[in-house]
């Protein structure tokens, strides 16, 4: 493998970060000048002063999306703060780019206070058609998203939360397929009640899994058990109907799914082994899963997924926050809707070519750009089934 | 004259606003991904969270500024909000780029508070190498910027003022020559004491002018006049200091120079023809000067300038800001001092090829991009002797 870390210091340095902004328009003339400035730029404030809705015909407005940090939960580093979280924002921009043609805007924000956070995104809302927040630590991360949906009138997506909760329904699905079991029969232990952890057994909830068990590190969570935060009681609440108690370990005997987005290495083929029969196992940790492919299928499990690009199957977000924001800015969406989510998983799990599914192939190729196309459309459609669509 | 306005319409919906997000990195295979985003990015965030200035290496921090309005003082436009405030916010971001390859993004701000908008932009300001401050009204304007530059390590500047002043002076520079007076000779008339006749009086002080009155619509201002913000008292203690009350017709008798940046039509050829001889006219009123060129040149003018593009001598803050950021941008300018402001003025005066210099030649032409370049040039040497860059 190459060393990427040399890589990306080299990429960085050479291109002085990877974004910049552009001018859609020329000014090489006076005419040009009096168009794009003054006095002719009066013209477009003038009819947005008066119909504010304008704002998405005469701005870039419609299409930018401020991608949105406080840098306390950046990949595996943690709180590395609003500095050293940019090159991370950067290369998000750079994939909403990339992939829908998203303009894409960093604003790392100095502070970890949650009321501070709120406050300075409602006030620099007017430049952007959507919020995508990332790498805020939880629970903080939950209280700005909900906020902030309620306050402003644009989609605002957690995409730790949401892109990771889309791309496992997709892999879940078509894994399901093969399997040959049904949503609401499958058993799932989710390890890591983060915001991805939580996020992923709200959308599993939502399509029907009856039974979902998340766990931390001292074992299963359930309504009432201590030192849990705000987030992890609420989703307490809902889920682990048995009130099972007991280690990881325990809990995965003769689950049908384990979704870890925890930590390396901790999941043994012992307790691979004592799952169910056709066990799906999505070792989601980066870049170390909690068990490595080659383990977990040789413990024998049916079908495995992982965060990692040099093993099939890669769970990877950047299957859906492009292609959600595409269609969400497309119909010029008020919010992004559950319903919304679980439309995008099902666009990615049909992205792929139904003869190629199998065991070693149940989720598209990241690099696919085609999906982003599919997830919009999808998207596009239950936004205004959903009636949060402004067109 | 071309219907700017109509123009303008088709310019902005065609394109959808004029600024976009680009990548500098290509995105087509699994070793870009990997490189640009994870798990290779992880490592500039590593050495960014060691040690915080090698975000100018590793980010676009160097080269990106803030373009923040809160869309109080747009044009001639007054009040009309954040939202309509855009236009003119991202066709600065294009001027910037398309003047001094500086990339630059619009912040609009939704908030008129003082202490919000200071907040706001402190939050944010990791992203950023500098901040433009933009249409913001006076007094508010000031107590922001001042603000700003004690709490913060990276250049402000409020455009309407020193953008303005820098050019004025630039061209003052060359009309005394022509009209053969120094600088600490001349008495000078302002009209419109807000935010740019304000900063004006303040650079002029400070190359050396000796007697300065600035005028509002009650005539002239001094210290313990009535009615006056305090910005207005603080420069009427330090201007006028003959203490001259009277209309702004009064004040102009016998004044070398009036600089108008107030409303249109308000000087008559009686009060031109009451200045010195050589009078030095800037009506800079937009688009409607304080007096029409050619009535000023019948009244006796000697030199006169206006922000118009279809009259000589066009005194247009393009000439300045591009190449004042470029230039502390390319040093990591700590702030952006008085002396920086001056080196700006002298830059652009003497990019004026000198056998070109006439009455109806004071001022390089606002298209000319090679201004940028002398004025960035000047500004890193004076950001150099001030002791403010940082590279």
């Amino acid at each position: 493998m190459p060393d990427y870390n040399e890589l990306a210091l080299t990429l960085h340095k050479e291109n002085k970060g990877k974004i910049s902004v552009e001018s859609k328009v020329a000014l090489e003339n006076k005419d040009d000048l009096s168009t794009a400035y003054t006095p002719g730029v009066a013209e477009p404030c003038r009819v947005i002063n008066k119909n504010r809705e304008a704002v998405y015909d005469y701005t870039a407005k419609g299409n930018m999306v401020a991608v949105v940090s406080d840098g306390t939960a950046v990949l595996g580093l943690g709180d590395i703060g609003a500095y050293a979280a940019i090159p991370v924002m950067e290369g998000k921009a750079v994939l909403f780019k990339s992939f829908a043609n998203v303009d894409a805007f960093p604003i790392c924000l100095n502070t970890k206070d949650t009321e501070e956070i709120i406050k300075t995104i409602k006030l620099m809302e007017p430049m952007f058609g959507g919020i995508n927040l990332e790498d805020i630590a939880a629970p903080r991360c939950f209280e700005i998203e909900e906020r902030l949906k309620k306050e402003l009138d644009i989609p605002v997506f957690h995409d730790d939360q949401h892109g990771t909760a889309i791309v496992v329904l997709a892999g879940l699905i078509n894994a399901l397929k093969l399997a040959n079991k049904k949503i609401e029969d499958i058993e799932v232990v989710i390890n890591g009640p983060g915001s991805a952890g939580i996020a992923i057994a709200k959308i599993l909830l939502r399509v029907g899994v009856k039974d979902i068990v998340l766990c931390n590190k001292e074992g299963a969570i359930y309504d009432g058990a201590k030192g849990l935060n705000w987030a992890q009681e609420e989703i307490a609440k809902v889920t682990n109907k048995k009130k099972q108690k007991g280690s990881l370990g325990e809990i995965m005997k003769n689950k049908d799914v384990f979704i870890g987005v925890s930590a390396p290495n901790i999941v043994t083929k012992e307790m691979v082994a004592s799952m169910k029969e056709k066990a799906i196992v999505f070792a989601m940790a980066n870049p170390v899963p909690e068990i490595m492919p080659e383990e977990a299928k040789e413990a024998g499990a049916f079908i495995v997924g992982t965060g990692r690009s040099d093993y099939p199957n890669q769970i990877n977000n950047v299957l859906a926050f492009p292609g959600v924001f595409r269609g969400a800015l497309d119909v010029r969406a008020r919010q992004i809707t559950e319903d919304m989510k679980i439309s995008a998983a099902y666009a990615i799990a049909n992205a792929l070519k139904e003869d190629t599914l199998s065991v070693d192939n149940i989720i598209p190729n990241p690099l696919d750009k085609e999906v982003a196309k599919a997830v919009a459309q999808a998207v596009m459609k239950t936004a205004r089934e959903n009636g949060v669509a402004r067109i």
